[in-house]
C-alpha cells in the first residue's frame, strides 16, 4: 500500500473569498496536491463521505466558529498502534478526498473509530452522528419531554428534525412538523410518523399551529428562527421550553438578525429558550448512540440521506441544496465506496 | 365605627379609555361612591398606600393581563372572623379610598394580613411584597447564582432591581446594575454596595459592560428590553442565564416589540432566557419574606421607596414617573396614615 500512496493525488476544495450572504462559485478555490505518507504517530485516511451542515456557513465568516465541518474515512495507512489499516474514522477531514491525521489532533476530537454495525457510513453522518446527538440532546436535556406533551419542529425534514421528532413520539409526546413543501411534510407525517406537518411554503404557520396545535406548544425545537420563531412563541403553553438549535433563515443575511419579537411570550409564559451546542455531551454520545442504534435495529426509527455523487467538485453546488431548502433528509456527500 | 361608616365617600380613579402609547388625562375617569357596611363575611378596609409598577400599563391594554395591582389597607370593619378591625393587610384594592372585599375574593390571593413589624407599610410594597418577591425567586430559583459570578441588572435603582442586587450581593456575586443618570447610579453604588452601575443615559451601555463585566456576563436580570438586553446578550459567558421580569422600553410601543437580534448569543453560549411571574412562588413567599426581613433587620439590605402624596387625584401623574424613569426607588402611592 505505502508504494502506491505517493502516487495519488488528493483533489481538494478551499475557501478562497469569505462570502457575502450566499456562497457562490467564486467563493471557492480547487486545488490538488501529492498524497504523503502519514507522520510518525499519525494516519492517512480516504475520505468516504462529508457532511454537508447549515453551520458551514458560519465557518465561512470571519470569527471564531463553534462547530468544525464532519466526515468519515477508511483508515489507508497507520503510524499509528490504536488505527488500523481498513479501520473506519469520524472527525474532521476538510473537503478532500485524503485526509492526513497527525497525532497530536487526535484529542480534541480529530479521530474515533466507528463501528459500522450500529449503521451505515451515512447514518453516523445523521441520526448516529453530530445532528442525530444534537437532536438527541437538544430534545432529551434542554426540551426534557413529558409523555402527552406537544412537541412542534421546524426543519422537520433535516437531519436533526427528523430526529427529533421521532425520539418525542418514541417517547409518548404529540409531534407536529414544519416544514417546506408537501413532499416533506407528506414523509414527515408518513414515514416518521409525526401527527401533522405544517407546510411553511404553502399556507400560513400560524394558522397551521392553530390548527395541529389545539391545545398550545410544550416544546419547540427551532432550527430556523424568523417569523417561524415568533409564530411559535405566540402559542407557547405555561413553562414551555425552546430549544434554540440554528436560524438557518439569517445564516445568509447581510442584514442584522430579525430577533424574535414575541420574546415576552417567555415572560407570561414562563416559558425558557435555551441554545445547545452538541460537544457540550460528548462524554454521554455513546449512550445515545446506542440507543439510537437499537432504534434503528427495531425500526422504530428512520433515518434518511440525500447523497450528493460528483466528488470534490460537487460541493459548492451542493451545499447550496441547504439555504434553498432543497435537500430532503441529511446532506452528505459521498466522495467514496467503502 | 359602623355608624360613622356611611358618612363616608370613596373617591376612585378608574379607565375612562384604553391608552395607545402613554396614558394621558383623557384616560382616566374620577369617581365617588358610598362607602357601604361589608357584606356578611366581608371586609372594609381604608386604602393606606398603592404600589405604582412598570406591569400597571399592561393592565391598560385591552386582552388578559397577568398580575393585578397591589396595595395595602387597615381594616376598618369586618364581618369576618378572620379580620379584625385595625389589622393591615394586603391585596387589589384598585385605585380607592374604600376597598370593599367579599369573602369569596379571599381565596385568589384578595387579602392577606401582614406584620408591621417585618417592615413598614411601604417596605412591604417594595422590598417585602410583589417587587422584593419577584426579584428573590427570579434571581435564587431561575438565575441560581453562585458566589463570584457576575450578576448585571437593568433598571437597578428600581423595586425589583435593587432587591436582586443586593440579594445578589449577598449571595457573593459580583454586581453591575444599570440605570438612567448619575444620581441613581451613584446610590445604587454607595448606598446599596453594588460594585458598579452603568448609567444607560450618559454613554454607551456595551462600553460601560466592557469596562465593568471584563470576565463576562453570568447573570442577566432584565426588567428592560430593547437596545440594553442585546448589549448584555453580546457579553453573555458560557451557560449564562437571562430572567425575564419585563421590557418597561418597549411597553408604551405603539409600533411591535423590539425582538433581541443577538438572541443568538444564547445558542453559541448555550445560555437561557427565561420568563418569571412572582405568582408562581406563592406558596413560598413567608419563607423569602422571613430572609429579607432580617436582612433588613440587620441592615445588609437597605429599601428606599418614592412616595408619592396627594391622594388619588395624584395616581395619573405618579403612574407616568414610572415610565420616564423619574422615580428613584419603589414607586408608591400613600393614600392615608395608618
Amino acid at each position: 500500500m505505502a508504494t502506491t500512496l505517493t502516487s495519488l493525488v488528493n483533489h481538494q476544495v478551499r475557501l478562497a473569498a469569505r462570502p457575502m450572504g450566499l456562497p457562490t462559485a467564486a467563493n471557492w478555490q480547487f486545488t490538488e496536491e501529492a498524497v504523503a505518507e502519514p507522520v510518525e504517530g499519525g494516519v492517512l485516511a480516504k475520505v468516504l463521505a462529508l457532511s454537508l451542515d447549515p453551520a458551514m456557513r458560519g465557518w465561512m465568516n470571519e470569527g471564531k466558529s463553534y462547530i468544525p465541518p464532519v466526515g468519515i474515512g477508511e483508515v489507508v495507512a497507520s503510524k499509528n498502534p490504536a488505527f488500523a489499516v481498513g479501520d473506519t474514522v469520524t472527525g474532521s477531514p476538510g473537503v478532500q478526498e485524503y485526509w492526513a491525521v497527525a497525532a497530536d489532533q487526535f484529542k480534541r476530537g480529530g479521530l474515533a473509530k466507528i463501528d459500522l454495525r450500529a449503521g451505515s457510513v451515512t447514518q453516523w453522518l445523521n441520526v448516529l452522528g453530530m445532528p442525530g446527538m444534537t437532536g438527541y440532546f437538544g430534545l432529551m436535556d434542554v426540551g426534557q419531554p413529558k409523555p402527552g406533551e406537544t412537541v412542534v419542529i421546524s426543519g422537520a425534514a433535516g437531519a436533526v428534525g427528523q430526529t427529533v421528532g421521532q425520539i418525542a413520539k418514541i417517547k409518548g409526546c404529540r409531534v407536529v412538523g414544519i416544514a417546506g413543501g408537501p413532499a416533506k411534510c407528506e414523509w414527515v407525517v408518513k414515514e416518521l410518523g409525526f401527527d401533522a406537518c405544517i407546510d411553511y411554503k404553502n399556507g400560513s404557520v400560524r394558522e397551521g399551529l392553530k390548527q395541529h396545535c389545539p391545545g398550545g406548544v410544550d416544546i419547540y425545537f427551532d432550527n430556523v428562527g424568523g417569523d417561524i420563531l415568533d409564530d411559535v412563541l405566540a402559542r407557547l403553553n405555561r413553562k414551555a421550553r425552546i430549544i434554540i438549535c440554528g436560524a438557518i433563515s439569517q445564516y445568509n443575511n447581510t442584514k442584522p438578525v430579525q430577533g424574535p419579537k414575541n420574546y415576552l411570550s417567555l415572560l407570561v409564559n414562563r416559558a425558557r429558550m435555551e441554545g445547545i451546542v452538541v460537544f457540550d455531551y460528548a462524554d454521554r454520545y455513546h449512550l445515545a448512540i446506542a440507543e439510537m442504534a437499537g432504534y434503528l435495529k427495531d425500526g422504530r426509527m428512520k433515518s434518511k440521506e440525500d447523497v450528493v455523487e460528483g466528488g470534490v467538485a460537487a460541493f459548492p453546488a451542493a451545499l447550496l441544496k441547504l439555504f434553498s431548502g432543497e435537500n430532503f433528509g441529511k446532506l452528505v456527500l459521498k466522495l467514496a465506496d467503502r
